[in-house]
């Protein structure tokens, strides 16, 4: 079996589970207990923060509040922010940021306004810049896009957000950029979103990075956990776990990301060009080359690479939910239905080898061409 | 070292863990993927649904959602429905509870109103009645109190709460009481949450069940997980787990309420009645023995108690977040502030043994006599 869906979910560390495993099996106190036991908790959940903050923030200027997954952190930020006059994101969020914005328009809170794609999935700069108002209160603009690989430059977008209205809240969603990609959050990014089990760690554990002087409200109210920001008894072993995958991770990173960018690469040349299209560019994410079959249907491909044992995404695997055809992000990047209907994402992780490449090449030439022959 | 604080969180069930370990290790897909590895994990969590209904509830009137922990449960429970006239809740509540009910408050959504308790710690059902109007939209009253030990008898008080005004929707917080006491739900409750890590579950795992007939917004928003109910992916080792360690903890659980019993009454039995006071009644939850050192402080007691190994608490983990000094949920049922101030916890768990029952009782009796004679 060869698992080409890592930007679906990444198969968990060993080491770090194995290195977590005392939080169920001796740890497992209340981290709230008021004896040394839970003391104890509280110091080792505090070098968690230190170990998935220091890679990407300086930790003067930001802190992290755990959460139970990405879409948490997204729904935190935009909830607590995204209060009055207009909000402003892009065609290409998760749904994760996307369904909050049209849960907002519902209401009628604020006006929502959404920026579209450049071909490659990056935010059209200028056309956000323009719908930034002095009205705006909120903008939430994605590091890496999960479709299409593509990275915003967060920072940049975020300063010049800030130089037309310096009162914006500023969010980026980062769980396909957090271990992935080499950055250090600037400083007019105010709220950041990751999640474990993008990188080698558990479903179920996510965090919202956020800058220290902003004062951020609770969005489950309770026990006064997370310094009151987030209530709920700590998951300690999924926490634990997280810091280190991200330790592991991030120790790799720079030479990782040469590697992966290399396979992704192989891969692409390997394929045979008269039936797939490159949907994805160079300079994106190296965990992910997302291509099309132009004229076949994606979900089809997708299940006869799964008969033969190779398990690829059509898209975020989140929007499997709706009954959405199309990927909305292909179309927002200008591409035509056919493009979006035939759309593959393939994404790596760090286990990926060079055989799997040469095989997953194979099977995926196989199978389309095959496919065209039948639908000719 | 002898664990008797169950009530704030328990060890993980060895068996279940290792039961569910094949979801960290082989079956680590997403759920929500397109493929037969996805679809194989929906499945599961199915199952996962149906063992944690099938021992309290009716499955064709009541459907379950996972959730990140029984606080979360209780605040889309409330945040759903809570919205406008008055809402009432105990003054026995869990923070999970009263937090969200003062955030109300402070919003101005509704009108806040508070039952008051008996001695031993249950909602006084006259009170809570005469409390309920043609403006009442919403009553969450706990089902085991986490302080007391305290069973409301939440089915009746549904109905009572109902025959006053129909459209009432009734909550219950059964963190305490889902697989430690004998129960069906009733078909008067409304929603009811419930948490993994009180009974050999994981922590960061809690699920809101809720009747099949009521329509429950979402309180995270996304990728339309959990039928559109609860977005994120989802925890699949936590969930599963929590499913395996319920159906252990059912599949005992009359007997094991007749040996915990008897355990708390031989604890009580062998403490010194000079120093110690009984709070919690014969009456409430087997695992639960709330005692006072009236004049002593229980803070005090506890690390003294740590100190010999023994751990105990003092009241709800959780409020150890906030400063406040007395419990007030024991000041709630009409105690002063000495008793309340000398409240410790004492609750088991179903690997707690008759030998850790007599060392405990010695550990409290030596440390409680040495304390007394210190404070003369």
């Amino acid at each position: 079996m060869i698992y080409l869906d890592n930007a679906a979910t990444t198969k968990p560390f060993k080491a770090a589970v194995d290195r977590a495993y005392e939080f169920i099996n001796e740890k497992y106190y209340n981290p709230s207990a008021m004896y040394k036991e839970g003391f104890a908790l509280q110091s080792e959940l505090k070098k968690a923060r230190s170990a998935l903050l220091l890679p990407i923030a300086d930790q003067n200027a930001f802190e992290l509040v755990f959460t139970s997954c990405g879409t948490e952190s997204d729904n935190q930020a935009i909830f607590s922010f995204a209060r009055r006059g207009n909000i402003i994101t892009t065609e290409g969020e998760h749904s994760a940021v996307l369904a909050p914005f049209a849960e907002l328009k519902t209401r009628g809170t604020a006006q929502v306004r959404y920026a579209p794609l450049e071909k490659d999935g990056r935010v059209n700069v200028e056309k956000l810049l323009e719908s930034v108002d002095e009205k705006t209160c909120f903008v939430s603009v994605m590091h890496v896009n999960n479709e299409m690989g593509a990275i915003n430059d967060v920072n940049d977008i975020a300063k010049r957000v800030k130089q037309k209205n310096p009162r914006v809240i500023f969010h980026s969603d980062g769980v396909q950029a957090y271990g992935k990609i080499l950055f250090k959050l600037g400083k007019e990014v105010d709220l950041y979103s990751i999640s474990a089990h993008k990188i080698g760690g558990l479903k179920g554990v996510g965090a919202l990075i956020k800058r220290k002087t902003l004062t951020l409200p609770p969005y489950i109210y309770g026990g006064g956990q997370e310094t009151g920001k987030r209530s709920g008894t700590e998951n300690t072993f999924g926490i634990m776990q997280f810091a280190y995958a991200a330790e592991e991770k991030f120790s790799r990173l720079a030479e990782k990301n040469e590697q992966i960018k290399g396979y992704r690469e192989k891969l692409w040349q390997a394929l045979n060009k008269t039936v797939y299209t490159r949907l994805s560019d160079v300079a994106g994410s190296p965990y992910i080359l997302t291509i099309s079959a132009v004229g076949l249907r994606g979900a089809i491909l997708q299940q006869m690479a799964n008969d033969q044992g190779l398990l690829v995404g059509t898209g975020s695997a989140c929007s499997s939910n709706s009954k959405r055809r199309f990927s909305a992000v292909v179309l927002a990047c200008g591409y035509d239905e056919k493009t979006a209907d035939g759309m593959l994402r393939v994404s790596f992780s760090d286990d990926t080898t060079e055989e799997e490449i040469d095989r997953a090449a194979s099977i995926l030439n196989a199978i389309g061409e095959d496919l065209k022959r039948r639908m000719k």
